[in-house]
């Protein structure tokens, strides 16, 4: 079975958006993986379809009402669906590649957008719902974010990518950053490939590459060096 | 004058997208900032309009050409242009925040987005390219962190968010976490909102509040509490 993709989002019209193109979206074209996205206004149950309420406690913005979003995500997601279910939310804990492999071996996710102030606590709580989060910065909602969750997981689908797109020699592969890259032409603008890169010499090359990728991480993100 | 962001892709047709919803999208049409994109294979110079090339040292993928990538640069950031060029790349600098901030209160930006394996050094020394990560993880291309990049800075111009949707509050504003938000009904599946919230005293809230937000910072994100 193919990895199925729920989105829950005040924007359904934006999906699949830039996940219909380039690889991700042949994927999605060939059924290596399906998206569906639901409308959360759908759930509201006053005439209004008012989806959000003011802070308790008082405080700037809107807060997505815990009724409403319960009732989208038991629609999509019913007892028994052995999916995660992903919250888009600056205080989640943070995306990395191994977390993309895990939901990538996986049957799917559903993943809820926010939008607003935030999502009441409650519904995180009984529903379950395992905050996300893809950086350190705040977007004005979670389907940008949702996309990049989808984008970083569907590559690694069996398939996605083509035998000529590797994803073996990448950055986090090895836990480094990954060494500089260089194609024809030989000069550009005065500057040369590195000549080892041309020599021919495999080892010398498997070496120059690994020294590479160990001074960049050094350099950019030493924090990476000690996990 | 306003934010003006240009962006080199093979996939133009991607953008505004989702950036074109929202708050960021009517920030668009009212002219609080403007999105040019640029199809990099417009550049090319081969009758088979070649933007890549194998890896000099070889190994899988391939590489954008630096002298296609520079002229595609030049076109749309020629010299004087004073905006930050910058290319979405897992190996770069993390997007924050703060950087975020600075990048708001700019002219605006040039976003470079790499496809296939990488793209060549020599173009990202010659033409300045500051590489940024939006996170520890591998996507199909740069198109949807270049789009992280613009929600996540577009809206911070003043003017895009309205008053109602107040940004001092939030996550990373004071180096921590945000606390939990709650709004009607005041008893959810049997879930009762934290009887402070609804005292009335704002001084309590207050604390409450920034407790929780120092506990949630506390127990998933110890690493914010060092910087």
């Amino acid at each position: 079975m193919s990895f199925q993709a729920d989105v829950v989002t005040l924007f359904p019209e934006l999906f699949p958006g830039p996940l219909g193109a380039s690889v991700i979206g042949r994927g999605l074209s060939e059924g290596l993986w399906s998206l569906r996205a639901t409308q959360l206004r759908d759930f509201a149950t006053d005439r209004h379809r008012t989806v959000d309420d003011t802070p308790a406690g008082g405080g700037a913005g809107m807060v997505l009402k815990p009724d409403v979003l319960a009732a989208a995500i038991d629609a999509v997601s019913p007892a028994g669906d052995e999916r995660p279910r992903l919250l888009m939310s600056p205080r989640g804990t943070p995306l990395t590649q191994a977390r993309a492999e895990q939901l990538a071996t996986g049957p799917g996710a559903v993943i809820v957008c926010g939008r607003f102030e935030g999502v009441d606590q409650r519904v995180i709580e009984a529903r379950q719902l395992e905050e996300i989060s893809i950086g350190d910065y705040v977007l004005a909602g979670g389907e940008i974010a949702a996309m990049v969750v989808l984008e970083a997981v569907v590559r690694l689908i069996p398939g996605v990518l083509g035998a000529a797109e590797s994803h073996q020699e990448e950055s986090f592969g090895d836990g480094l950053l990954e060494y500089p890259h260089y194609t024809r032409p030989q000069v550009f603008e005065g500057r040369d490939i590195p000549p080892v890169l041309v020599s021919g010499d495999h080892k010398r090359i498997a070496r120059w590459r690994r020294e590479a990728a160990e001074t960049l991480t050094r350099a950019r993100r030493p924090d990476l060096l000690k996990r």
